[in-house]
């Protein structure tokens, strides 16, 4: 049990650190009145949508609770023990009977979904309130005005990866500890959780993506286009929205995005532990990822107080110091690595080592590749930029060619990192363990949480994004003085790289974890059909039902991406019909004499978000169940000496084609919309210019077409991108859980 | 040997059928004078580009018939003979040895290329002849134009389809009966016929489409949108490289895309009848294709004659005699199958005869999905024209999630009619052989040939399509008068939607046909490995080659699309150059007055486009190679009992999923497009109103913004999804051809 002591430790310092961070952004100045007013109407429009949401995601999460406890109870055998044989390590007796199984299973996922809930809205609380601190601040200096919003966004982080790495630990105690269950079949009974975290992600993610969204197009099309006037104006009606959406967006839509990965590839990664702890007997090898992640939040800790540091040399790019930061959380990641590998995973430990390397290696290529596709200084979007010199149509075109190109670094990356990490993995002796392919995946599970040790980090830096934008927001229409602005439009462009590389690094884990939950899912197959742990089940592509399944996993992703593009457009509408009506209504608006009725702006948008988000949120729930019933009781395929093998086989398609399907279309989603999303900026900063020499700059009929290529990207990059990548992990979550529904009763 | 009489009598008909089409087409009417030079200028194009492409294509096609003779000399071990023993179905001594093996192999691909060539030039040669003769014919009654354009598309479309039957008939006879090789492995020696085959398809379609698309983009841009002249204005250099276009991508590129396709599933279906041949000793089972292949040339040829009989009732949608046909082709199809498999298939026949029906079925299916999702009448392009009335941004975003939507239709069918034809396959027993396996993946095959049955017959509708395009630009560039000018237009949208059908019906055949190539490819590694044909190879997808293999797929489909997207990008602006010089150099062609250097523009096209297909064509063909070697050299995996088998495994995972997503990829493209196509088209009809009810036509905002959508959709539809579907077919038979290359030598 050595180091396992870390957990709690760590646990409690990073909610200490997040409640001091919490403080000393609240203690600081909170600018004009004019800006505190700006501030007070997103707070409330902020937490009027929260509040919305979690009551809509709580009636749902109670009745897939329920759903879970019949369906568990209904079909499963109930728990067995884990038994090391002669012919491997497999299953014996049923140690916790199936309405117990059942009982617990929704039990979890319930906690899963409260933690969840808690990180997005204690952080959402924080991030609404750092905003106006950071206007405030960007009228003195880039130092202090980084500083707030850093640190406002790293309570986020920190809550986020406490509340996951407490949750995590705490059901696994209660769960074996004081229930009295063998720690080993314990991770099997907390796969709820990871559901949980994923059912609220899922959709925190849409009704946030869609929110956000929709609010911005509706803003931009009505005002920009319609009405003529710029953006952030304070006549236009969905001003205050738009600002609300971007933190319902990116921070709780991304928080709980991270909550989940982190969740869910823990479970797993403790899942896949269990077969080596049967054999050496040492709990460490269940416990591990628990404590990298210790580890890891007090590297991250470090990194972010280095902050400051970096940005007292007065930087150029306000981009440099938050990278300077990132590299110390590397850094210090590496050491916690050695430590932990060198003390808890024996004589094999330098595999791992090389492994989580591997992973932190990952990490840090994303971060560049993010980076060469969506900042203005490559070629991508200067290709775009130059492409709408001939209008909307190449702007588009060219856009589209380039979010498609993306997909192809990061499947190269992720596919060295899995190989690599693999086949290090596999190298790894462990006395009594005979199968190279359960270290190799292993393997793949320490790289995920390696890469996973500066979470806390990446989202403190995502959660800067909307912190600054809206403090750019906040600047703009409290009339504030240029050189403010300048800062905080500086800030936001920082802003719009941090967001893209957060959705970068959210793909590359899905990417990684992808191979330990397929493994964690199989081993769950493998005990319904009593099969040893240790033996290889095949997912054999050439049969029709893996085929078939994963055809409709790819199918899947894309549907999902149509219904949640489309939800953006649907509610965008509705938002333009009641900004021209109050336009329509009230001339004064216009004229600047009157206040237009943000409130109902704010409410109508929440009501649309969340309206729209049901629609692909049940498909994504209800496909794979669909599938995997349909496939069960229509099929009884032979397979590999079991009979009536359809359901989980065709699952099992669907859920590792899904994945990789959904990892590719949600790159091209997300960098493309981020390239658009600069190659405007880049038209905007007046370094665009026709063949004499003449700028083409903001007003010039490259930038419109750059804007129409802008808008096309918005829903790409913040509405169907970031929902594919907690769709992915919801496939994981929810075919672990329902496993033994797919499988015909022996 | 029963009715394998059949297939040299169809071959022969169909070349006489397609001669007495020609010359039919060719003794008609050619119009005016004015009509005459127009038609002489397309013709001069087409030929130019066709003689310049194939001149490159010949090169690389010379290049790489060298490669493969030194590969699989180099590393393949001969063919084995095929033996049944107790444990199965199994390979014996090496009966042709590598070098004739090589030396066989290089010939078939030459062999192949060349017909395909051949199928080509001819179509194209007949279908720029016959745009003339249909403006011509269009100035007395539709139906006489009509009969006229799809007579001459159904010569490109038998020939084809003979050029195919008599091509593999030819070779397999010639291998098998004059060099004394015994029948059964005849189709393995044959493999680089179909490698030849989608060897010119990919850079037929990717040459003609970057063309077509470059053309077409570039006349618009430069035309409409820069100098403010109408589509076809003879002022527009650009306007006969346009004309061009139409033919050289959906004559050319489409016929080379089903030539392709049905010789390389006409050749996998063949090896899948090796398993059974093995242990019935009917030839039957090997010949089976080729002889249901000739009953549809019989089917097609009635369906063809029966379509005046329908236009004669004078319908008011043109599109209504040609379902008619199709209608009739379908039923005659049945009539074939069932004599084909009641006479071939001994006692199991009925069991075939229903996964034939399931094919015929399917390809129906798509029809009808085809026509749903891009035609005027229904849903998705009616919210496509509604979203314009925001502008261009919002008509891009409805109609991507349009596009993205179809895919669903398309998956769930695909994924149905396999499921179905592989179960109703394995139902059928065949004495001798215990394997329901090697049935239900024949009974996919013969659903696939059922389905190609009415090929012809639905190329002669895409080739219409260029046909009445042609018609309409030089009926409009002639002056001629508006009733011929309203009978064009109204050929012209059905030639939209036929050309959408064929892009449907081609990924379905990709998908059905996907099984039986990845089969034949297995039953190659298998006899480099010395396993049993009949022996389960599972491709497991939870291990790290195939997984990692399947995501470079997934990522290459992505990654060559933005290839051709960006091909055509480029292409484009080297037009749009052009256009724009000469008309600063001769202000007498504004004005009208002096008339501006087609040829030019067509032969800088062609450069352009030539040079753009070669990078794209060189990712598609290296890619599977790469990945093959690069796994082959640094793994060495144990897996299922055989050491070393990284290479072979990583690329049957590319392979798979590969071929999943370009399926799902292209259906998003093709329907995406040709949804935008016709939102345009129903806006321009006069179909979209605003609140007050007052028609929002030509001119426009709407329009203008349905415009832009247009030409996002126009090189996705044209350009990357035809290429895609060659792309899919190229894997698989480049796959079977170079398999051994990718196993370490035992």
């Amino acid at each position: 049990m050595q180091l396992v002591w870390m957990i709690p430790v760590a646990g409690i310092a990073a909610v200490l650190f997040a409640a001091w961070l919490a403080w000393d952004v609240l203690r600081r100045d909170t600018g004009t009145d004019a800006m505190r007013e700006i501030a007070d109407m997103i707070f409330e429009g902020a937490m009027a949508f929260l509040q919305r949401q979690y009551r809509t995601i709580a009636i749902m999460a109670a009745l897939t609770a329920v759903a879970i406890f019949l369906i568990v109870g209904g079909v499963s055998e109930g728990v067995k023990a884990i038994v090391s044989t002669d012919e491997g390590i497999g299953f014996g007796d049923i140690v916790v009977a199936r309405w117990e199984e059942a009982t617990l299973t929704a039990i979890a996922f319930l906690v899963g979904a409260l933690a969840s809930g808690i990180a997005g809205f204690v952080g959402m609380y924080i991030s609404v309130r750092a905003n106006v601190r950071t206007a405030a601040a960007a009228q003195h200096s880039l130092k202090e005005a980084i500083t707030v919003s850093l640190r406002g966004g790293a309570v986020s982080g920190f809550l986020v990866v406490a509340l996951s790495l407490i949750g995590v630990s705490s059901i696994f105690a209660v769960y074996s500890r004081l229930l009295g269950n063998p720690a080993e079949i314990a991770p099997f009974l907390i796969v709820g959780f990871g559901f949980g975290a994923s059912f609220v992600a899922l959709f925190a993610q849409l009704g946030g993506g869609i929110y956000t969204k929709a609010a911005d197009m509706g803003a931009d099309l009505v005002g920009k286009i319609e009405a003529g006037i710029p953006e952030d104006d304070p006549r236009n009606a969905a001003v205050i929205a738009d600002l609300v959406g971007d933190n319902v967006g990116d921070c709780a839509g991304r928080g709980a995005d991270l909550f989940e990965s982190m969740s869910a590839e823990n479970i797993g990664a403790m899942i896949l532990g269990v077969a080596i702890f049967a054999v050496t007997d040492d709990i460490e090898w269940i416990m591990f990822p628990l404590v990298l992640r210790s580890f890891g939040i007090f590297a991250t800790m470090a990194g972010l107080l280095s902050v400051p540091w970096f940005a007292s040399r007065e930087p150029k790019d306000p981009m440099q110091p938050l990278n300077g930061g990132y590299f110390v959380v590397s850094l210090l990641s590496v050491a916690g690595l050695f430590i932990c590998t060198k003390v808890m995973m024996g004589d094999a430990w330098h595999w791992f080592f090389l492994c989580g390397l591997v992973g932190i290696g990952t990490g840090i290529v994303f971060v560049y590749i993010t980076q060469y596709y969506t900042s203005g200084s490559w070629r991508p979007v200067r290709d775009i930029a130059e492409a709408s010199k001939t209008g909307p149509a190449t702007n588009v075109v060219i856009g589209t060619a380039v979010g498609l190109e993306t997909t192809a670094a990061t499947a190269i990356s992720i596919g060295l990192a899995l190989v690599l990490s693999f086949w290090l993995g596999s190298n790894a002796e462990i006395a009594g363990l005979d199968s190279s392919f359960t270290t190799g995946v292993f393997g793949t599970a320490v790289a995920t949480m390696g890469m996973l040790m500066s979470a806390a980090y990446i989202l403190a830096m995502d959660t800067f994004g909307p912190i600054t934008d809206n403090a750019g927001g906040i600047t703009e229409m409290s009339g504030a003085p240029e050189g403010a602005r300048h800062i905080t439009d500086a800030l936001d462009t920082v802003g719009n790289t941090t967001k893209a590389l957060t959705k970068g690094y959210a793909v590359a884990s899905a990417g990684l974890a992808a191979f330990l939950l397929f493994s964690a899912y199989l081993d769950k197959v493998k005990e319904r059909l009593g099969l040893p742990l240790t033996e290889e089940l095949p997912i054999d592509l050439a049969n029709v039902d893996v085929f078939v399944g994963a055809l409709l996993g790819v199918m899947l992703v894309f549907l999902f991406s149509s219904l949640a593009i489309r939800a953006v457009g649907r509610a965008a509408a509705t938002i333009i019909e009641e900004v021209r009506e109050q336009f329509r209504n009230d001339p004064g608006i216009m004229a600047g004499t009157s206040r237009p009725n943000y409130h109902r702006a704010v409410d109508i948008t929440a009501r649309a978000a969340l309206r729209e988000m049901v629609l692909p949120g049940i498909l994504a729930v209800g496909t794979p169940v669909t599938v995997g019933l349909i496939f069960r009781f229509t099929r009884n395929t032979y397979y590999f000496g079991l009979e009536d093998s359809g359901g989980w086989l065709a699952v099992a398609g669907l859920l590792m084609v899904g994945t990789i399907g959904g990892i590719i279309l949600a790159t091209f989603f997300n960098n493309g919309g981020g390239a658009w999303d600069n190659a405007k900026k880049f038209i905007e900063a007046g370094n665009l210019t026709d063949e004499t020499g003449a700028v083409l700059g903001k007003g010039s009929e490259p930038h419109a077409a750059a804007v129409v290529g802008d808008t096309v990207g918005d829903p790409f990059k913040d509405t169907a991108g970031p929902s594919l990548h907690v769709l992915v992990k919801l496939l994981s979550t929810i075919t672990l859980v329902l496993a033994p529904l797919f499988i015909a009763s022996p």
